[in-house]
């Protein structure tokens, strides 16, 4: 059974292929026919292959799956698994509280920023209301971005960098660049859950290295690269996602020396450096934008309806990766949308907008730890900025049970293992401070923490 | 050096990777060791692997190549690839003149009917404008989208269709989800240049089967699924880009019987439907959506800067194609995007702009057709709508110099070969009758045609 499987899904038998008849690969493989029988039996009852009365097997036509990246459909019994924060915070309605989403409420958001932006959009000439568009982006928001990154101290120049669609396709176009199925991909456990939903989809092997309070364990990481030789490794180095740690010095520098002694490529997703109250280590800022390539997007602190990422990169690889984004989605972002973010970006507001957000989130952030700790949900530590606590059900329950439970009564929490490869954070739960003003979320949490027997 | 070659692309042998002695592989191969040194040597000459002093060759760490779509960049003197057309379109500026492009020039568009929607997009509830909006894209879009689907008498439900970031990137999620690598694909000769540059980044084999002025070549159509047994075919039904042709009812059964034999999905992208004068057939009304994926986005009828697609198909497949969005994306298309088409969509204005394009396009498709047939260049029909003119040059010269010469006078041409898997349009080239009103490229094209060596 296996041998035929093994065949099946490498295609060297395609759909309506005839297999074998049994007595000719019962010789070949040294068995008796009647195990061949029973093997083909199996597999016909499994609905892989088919018999034809008198003319033997054939392998059906609905053999090769397509790409299931999930068994589940988005119901509320769906698996505990990468995509179920997404499906459920995207999907659900606005009655629905969602402490476990990663984004903001949108009275957090520079809404009357955005609004002259849009008003100014109206006025604008028709070519950038109805044209595609340049395959890198609008060179004003270019031209914008490489001053952030020189606030970073990355020095880019301006055909390093290219717009996107999102930090996700940002993302996914360089692992379609860099990755092959089958390569190994390294990412930190925890990690943000999409990147293991996306590898997924690039049918790659995924590892995790330990995440520490002052980035990946680097000693570990510097093993697991020996050991694994793995292609590329994703990580954020800001403000972590989910645990808001931040990448030290001189972890940053050895995790660069490993990375260069073993040919690794390493994407630094820097989608919540906003959020930092003052600017911690790049590893795109030491290393120069050689091996590390940076990806960033303003879905968290300006809007993610009007979506755009970017890359910055090599030169050549910004080439190449340009053929790669007219082919699969002709032409970069929207032209409306770059109009939209660089007007708001370039009107002094958003400074204004991210200093009090910043400040708003500091206060929130030790209210919710407070209130957290009272139900004996202990954060893992108080980070320097960001939306995110990372924290630990002191008794060591299952996050996952508490999550069920809360989502019975329309509450979304994020739990632990759909963060982590190595499915080790099962008492662990990353919580957004800035989506937990409502009274009844917090009622929900207690009635579910009593239902999974806790002793408070 | 062959299978060291192999090795390398095929992983077995990894950067860094010691290669076997020189006398044991000289052993195990039948070849003398000076044989081996020979290949190594080239080897390390191409870069492949690198020789240290006493401990024998290594594979080179720079050795698995990234995903390069086209070798070259977008200069001037770039391949006439499938990308040629589009980078030298998009990304060269207003004074360049763009009869070879794919799209309206803005004064086509429906300007004011854009602009009201952004006004109104101005005074929208605050979560349209900085969420991330639903996994399938706003449910107002798709219950439009599903009244026009019933107006090509293609009966869908709302879970059989889902929003994305364009059509190209509807296209892309399909190809991931039907796709492996080593895939063959069944395209049109000619076909849409841009399928051919998205099918290269899927690393798939692509066939093609010639098209006629009624559809694709049946009994050939036939041939191929039996003897290469494709996974999918892509192809235009209404307007086929870049002939114009329709295909016919006939022809549409024919088609879908071979694929239904021999199990072939097929993706029908509808996106020059709505410049029909009438309705022609659609394989995806034949077939239910049950084996045909049908795709579409309103780039070329109301704005290419506001991007949009939508997918069409088996309500099972569109589950799983959302979860991979999600996973590549994060969320469906721009919310602020479907909202700006909904509006102008649902505001009755854009069946008469469609109307007025309809009329103004064959206008222009009569006066081009002229023009060109009295530089020798003739239409190889006469399509029912749409904007362009698939011509041929008369005494059977290379399109492909022609363009380049055009180029070198600020004119981007579209020649033949690019549409073309099987390289057979040589002296062919698509006009787009809406870009050609300026009468420097006409004069442009003459003095082409004359240093071509044209009898004119």
């Amino acid at each position: 059974m296996g041998a035929i499987r093994a065949k099946i899904a490498g295609r060297a038998l395609a759909a309506g292929d005839r297999l074998p008849s049994i007595r000719s690969l019962a010789t070949s493989m040294g068995v008796s026919p009647s195990t061949v029988v029973d093997a083909y039996d199996r597999l016909a009852a499994e609905g892989q292959i088919r018999a034809r009365r008198g003319s033997g097997f054939y392998v059906s036509p609905t053999v090769m799956p397509p790409l299931a990246l999930s068994e589940d459909e988005p119901r509320r019994d769906r698996a505990v698994d990468p995509f179920w924060v997404s499906r459920q915070s995207l999907d659900t309605d606005a009655t629905v509280l969602k402490p476990g989403c990663g984004w903001l409420p949108p009275d957090w958001m520079p809404d009357a920023a955005l609004r002259r932006a849009v008003r100014a959009l109206a006025r604008t000439e028709a070519s950038l209301l109805t044209d595609y568009g340049g395959t890198r982006g609008a060179l004003t928001l270019r031209r914008l971005l490489l001053t952030r990154l020189a606030d970073d101290a990355i020095a880019a120049s301006i055909d390093q960098l290219m717009l996107t669609g999102s930090g996700t396709q940002a993302t996914d176009l360089v692992c379609r660049f860099l990755l092959r199925p089958g390569d190994t991909v390294l990412v930190d456990d925890p990690c943000y859950f999409n990147f293991r939903a996306l590898l997924r989809a690039h049918q790659v092997k995924i590892i995790s290295v330990p995440y520490t309070q002052s980035g990946p364990d680097v000693a570990r990481f510097e093993q697991i690269l020996a050991a694994e030789r793995p292609r590329l490794y994703i990580t954020n180095s800001a403000l972590h996602n989910p645990t808001g740690a931040t990448l030290s010095l001189p972890t940053a520098h050895r995790l660069l020396s490993a990375a260069a002694a073993h040919d690794l490529t390493i994407i630094e997703d820097d989608i919540f450096g906003d959020f930092e109250p003052e600017r911690s280590p790049r590893l795109a800022a030491l290393d120069g934008l050689a091996r590390v390539i940076r990806i960033g997007s303003f879905s968290k602190t300006l809007s993610a309806s009007v979506r755009c990422g970017y890359i910055a990169a090599r030169a050549d690889w910004i080439e190449h990766l340009v053929d790669l984004q007219v082919a699969t989605s002709f032409g970069g972002p929207s032209p409306v949308a770059t109009e939209i973010i660089a007007r708001v970006l370039a009107g002094g507001g958003y400074r204004k907008h991210m200093d009090e957000l910043r400040q708003k989130l500091a206060r929130a952030r030790r209210d919710v730890a407070r209130k957290l700790q009272a139900l004996g949900i202990e954060p893992w530590l108080m980070p320097r900025g960001g939306i995110f606590l990372w924290c630990r059900l002191v008794d060591g329950r299952d996050a996952t049970q508490l999550a069920r439970a809360a989502l019975e009564e329309d509450v979304v929490l994020a739990p632990g293992n759909v963060f982590s490869v190595a499915q080790t954070a099962t008492s662990f739960l990353r919580f957004n401070v800035a989506q937990m003003s409502d009274p009844r979320m917090w009622d929900v949490m207690r009635r579910a923490l009593k239902a999974n027997g806790a002793g408070l």
